[in-house]
């Protein structure tokens, strides 16, 4: 028999706290969740730095690629002998779905903005590259490795394929809402995901939901609206980011400047240099980068040993809102300041922006463009969600924004009680 | 106001999937979650390596300590003003429970087999040391760290208070049987906890339990054995357990025998040569044990590099059922055969055993004793539970051991099929 | 001890499987719950004809009107020392909570529709009249009856207390909106309870709530909004009730056209003349209802069985949506052949419309008016909730109807296939 | 195409809040569900009187029944392409499993206690006489009805197909464990169903589990004992049981002595007289006993009227253990001190008694034998799960009894308090 149809045995299951089991018959499946590069994701936390805000979220991102794939799974299972449905699609399906973050580093977010990196280049390469995930793709077929990277990479000529892991209403979506919110704890994040699976039907290039299941999917919305400003773009877990961001720079920095450190942080020198390859990258996981921060707490600079200390012993940055239409003078005097001060504002005196929009019929043109959800109505006639739903018309394409000042309130409050300085920086954050 | 009576000015909670809130009113819980000792708890997992099993069992000790103390608030909140509750020794209580796991290090079960340690001596050393946590005890009564370690150490003369942290139906026990079967997912840890705490009542020495909550009892230790066997027990888990324990013996031979490591292992070489002190258990946590894995596959012995290689990337041991009572021929002869392999028979022959005891009326002498639980019956006299618990009796004292035979299945495959030694391998241990 | 302070010896509980217990310490409180009048509340379903099309939506306002009483009681804990509390209304809260829905009849929506009865007239009935409810509420003392009265009928002056059960997020919605997700099995319903009854304020004249449990709140109105539309105007419970009070409607024209019943419709008389007094009201429960409705299949009148033997087999009428701009015309043309095909339209076409305003701000002058929510700021001043949520704000009385015509389609599809009359009817029907 | 092949065009679900939900696909299910002999199960709630204990425990024989039916449906769903499984029983099965309970009437228990009837009679009359259910099964093949009898009489000769929903681990207690756990809200009742089903195996004659999943069946074995013991047959329901049985027993009585009722009580005439015939017993369902109820508390007869109160306002008996070794004088003297104190001993001094066999391995020639629960070992031999499970064993076989003794402690404590009948009633019952 063909490598892609080998059946195991027996199915094999995985416990699973969101979707009660992961069901895996496929061996390609299998062998793929074998490898060590699959197996690299239990070291890398699904939401960074949450887990300093919700203690409960400590969950790796290979807990959410199995979800996707079993939410995939199920799609397609209830897809079988459906008009537009392809079976011979289904293992690409499936494999696309496990595979889609392979390349997330720890703490991505953050990673990707000061080495200039994008974790999806890293999926592509751990899949096109010599890795044993290739080998196993390449088992399949040839071509299979690039088919899966076209998918993730939304390049697939089948639009249908592409949008079961990338759209408004998506497998990885609806997994991460529920499994974060499990996590966390949070009352947000539930929504009914069995009625969803219910009601979708493959068209021609997307899956669209039928009109009767509109409620489960304004539900959903709904619930991706509550989980971003509730847990995603939590205030505290955005310090935590803001440090952990200041930190890798500050260690950029030094090493730019040629600074001794007391043990050479070779894991990292590549990326320091903006010349990381696969294998440097595979082997940064969240343990090795903590680990620097750990003996990082002990160098000499006063700046990389402070901001590490923060962030290990978890004693984060306070924040104010931040007003974006400040007069500059007052921002220009703050951070004189804080230089007067001998805070160096640089790292100790951070905007963070976050903004979200829940759902968008259109946007041209942009980056991460995704397609908007349409219903499949009785007439067979499709319909874009917020002409439909109310509740989403009236949410629909309204970005919100927020911006918080964070900054070291323990040093600021540690000045002199008779320092101005002290006085005019009290002042200018809390009115 | 005096230090230990500080109330918060608002009352503080932190999200919890288990309990839902964890609420903090004392300034002195609140401080105490904030030191770098408390914080660390953060970086060493709950349940070791079962996350390799299950894959969402990856929450922190520090979860499961604010569980505890959670359970403990709400068993004295319910004491208030009734009989043999001494309302002073509130703090206490709160406190011993938040701190009695903070000696526990990176998979602890392993180390402390490995480097011959107790957890619990530094769980002491940390209270009573020069620690940020002894400060914040000792502002609360020169006296206080030692009550507290006292209390940890069951030594404590108020033995109701020593008995909310542990007995056989103790607020820890209640807390990690919840929180692990909410992470791993299974269906086993569900009791009615909320009945028991309101059917908790305090004695002179001990909690007891108002016989109309017996069932709910029974339920939870049908409970605990469940997940003992079907969690804690699990042969996936322990298989990477005796890894694990098998890296630590090699690279502590290794270091014995002047081996040159590519990087020098320095967190662990007092740990080597047995004079740990608490800075370095301190600085050791999962993150630095998982960076040195992840150097350590690429060390030049084979062995460390090989198990360190399975440890990282989930190629574990398979196993086979061990019949304690095998004839020792046999058994020599299976440890020759790997010998002859040329697979190392002391790191890749281990026989594992597991054994619990679902509930014991009375242990006397043995270690670990535990006091048995009382049901306080409607004419106010006490009684052991297995003599009023049909179930509870029927598998009281009952100790069931299961032993396990691990090996690399792998190993012996590669060998080559005409191979004699192979096929002997097979048949000892495959009948 | 005066009767109104009089604890029971032990705290009683009710096992309650929304709130886990409802928990009761008042004697008062426990010999309102064994008064005839609201134990009656066990024969009055909470969802009327919703079970018809939720199987689980089988609970009593029993059920409901214990879990508003616990919900006001955890509210009212929470207020103990805060400014503007008055620990001497604590009682009367509590009471008004468990009592509000005591008039309530069976089917009460068609009920009071057809008999043009006001089920609040009941509530104040049984409270201020001759019963065993009234004999307790007048041991507290002697203006205790007319007090809870008042506080149901908004008309108590302590607006504060009014607001706990009447308001746009009181004890009663939240009770009903998570019992009935409950019970019916969906997954809306949920939002986070606990924190909200955390940031819950008294305040002069009605509770708040704190800025910082805005997004709990939003999710309330959310779940509100989808369970109007989900389930309480879901088609099929409409069909129900359309067909319910068609029933009922026959059976008093019967009466009043000296129609002679097999039985004595005895319960009735008194409605259809229009003079139920108190206790002809209490008898009429959903048993006795239903009883009537069973045997009235075998009356005589073609309509009245008809009715009923849709009823009690819930065999309904179907629906299409209906425009109520239709012409007139055509109206009167499906009326006619209604009538022509010998299908009496009076009873079996029928339009019927709901609507819902998920939320307003203002209403004035309205029947049922009720308070908006108010966000405590920061700075303790006030701010009406759709000011700071855009959410709400989006769908801030947008009043939402919906319109659609019932009928037999079995009579219809009855018809001779040759008729003209059935061709007509179906163009009009389905276009 | 056949009837019995025909599928509906769309699947159909019910919302179902223990199983998420129901599935329908095949036409004769659907038609079954709509008739009115399944229809009548909503009128008959699951638990009888057990919702005077618990408030939530007002769900009905209907849901039930559609439970049952969707369990059976998942587990051969699951059979299909394995070895012993016969497609071709695979609408008996789940046909069966719809119908099992068809034949329950009210309060059930009572009933054919005092009535000397079998609700399983009722059940085979129903499927086999002259209803719309007959008609529908007949149109599946004219043999259908008589084998759907058959597996519910668990004479059908395919032993398999029986064991699906009457052994020690069928579909139907699999559905009512978790449904009366979800509707009471106790915390018992929860077990790992879908591992179960996923290691169910058709063997030649019965259903057999995997040892794999050993522990999720001794799981489900507790839940059982748990359930009966704590709600089942909790001795308030028990109360609620013996006071309806007295109520029946009186009427008849009445009728027996040519009492006459202020309303000829029609619907019962015929099981006065032994003679109730299918239609008879079709027609009374639980409204119309309860209307009885509600008027039989106007009735002279003092006995009647108030037991019939008792029950309709929920003023029930107290009780305390029985001793079944009492002495017969002092038994005797009890019945007399009853008599003296005109209370009649034989409506008003009940002893009821309990007794369950969680588990048992073979009871031969007993009444209602199942079949034990068989574990399928990996070598494919069966072992009978006592002999593998220490827990199972431990409780295996063991019968708990449990007496009680029912009183109107009210009319107790109404007697004169210098009454010696009063004093000797209290001194043999308390002690």
């Amino acid at each position: 028999m063909a490598y892609k149809d080998e059946k195991l045995h027996e199915e094999k299951v995985f416990k699973d706290p969101v979707h009660r089991y992961v069901h895996v018959r496929d061996r390609v499946i299998w062998d793929l969740v074998g490898t060590p590069e699959f197996q690299r994701l239990r070291r890398v936390r699904q939401l960074g730095t949450s887990y300093l805000t919700f203690h409960g979220a400590e969950h790796s991102r290979f807990n959410h690629s199995l979800g996707v794939y079993e939410i995939v799974r199920r799609i397609i299972e209830n897809f079988e002998n459906r008009p537009y449905w392809n079976h011979e699609e289904r293992l690409l399906c499936l494999t696309a779905a496990l595979l889609h973050d392979l390349g997330h580093g720890p703490f991505s977010h953050s990673f990707e903005k000061v080495f200039k990196l994008d974790h999806e280049d890293y999926t592509r390469a751990i899949i096109l590259g010599d890795t044993k995930v290739n080998a196993i793709l390449r088992k399949v077929e040839e071509s299979f490795p690039q088919k899966v990277a076209d998918v993730i990479n939304k390049t697939y000529e089948n639009k249908l394929v592409v949008s079961l892991i990338s759209s408004q209403i998506d497998a990885d979506r609806m997994d991460y809402l529920q499994r974060d919110a499990y996590f966390t704890g949070v009352s947000y994040g539930h929504f009914d995901m069995e009625r969803i699976l219910r009601v979708m039907r493959p068209m021609e290039d997307q899956v669209v939901v039928k009109e009767s299941g509109m409620h489960a999917v304004e539900d959903y919305i709904m619930s991706r609206y509550q989980m971003y400003w509730q847990v995603y773009f939590h205030p505290v877990t955005r310090s935590a980011e803001v440090i952990l961001t200041k930190i890798l720079h500050r260690a950029k920095e030094l090493y730019e400047n040629d600074y001794t450190f007391f043990l050479e942080p070779y894991h990292f020198t590549s990326f320091f240099k903006g010349e990381a390859d696969l294998e440097a990258y595979l082997k940064l996981d969240e343990a090795v980068t903590l680990y620097y921060f750990q003996i990082w707490r002990e160098e000499e600079d006063p700046i990389l040993s402070d901001l590490c200390d923060r962030f290990v012993n978890r004693h984060l940055f306070k924040y104010v809102e931040f007003n974006p239409n400040l007069h500059m003078s007052e921002w220009m005097e703050l951070h004189q300041l804080f230089q007067k001060a001998g805070i160096d504002p640089e790292y100790y005196l951070v905007v963070d922006s976050s903004s979200d929009l829940p759902y968008d019929f259109y946007r041209p043109g942009e980056d991460g463009e995704r397609l908007p959800i349409h219903l499949l109505q009785p007439n067979n006639e499709l319909k874009e969600l917020s002409r439909k739903s109310e509740i989403v018309e009236a949410i629909s394409g309204k970005k919100r924004t927020d911006h918080k000042l964070y900054f070291p309130k323990d040093l600021i409050e540690g000045l002199s009680n008779r320092s101005k300085t002290k006085k005019r920086i009290m002042e200018i954050l809390y009115g």
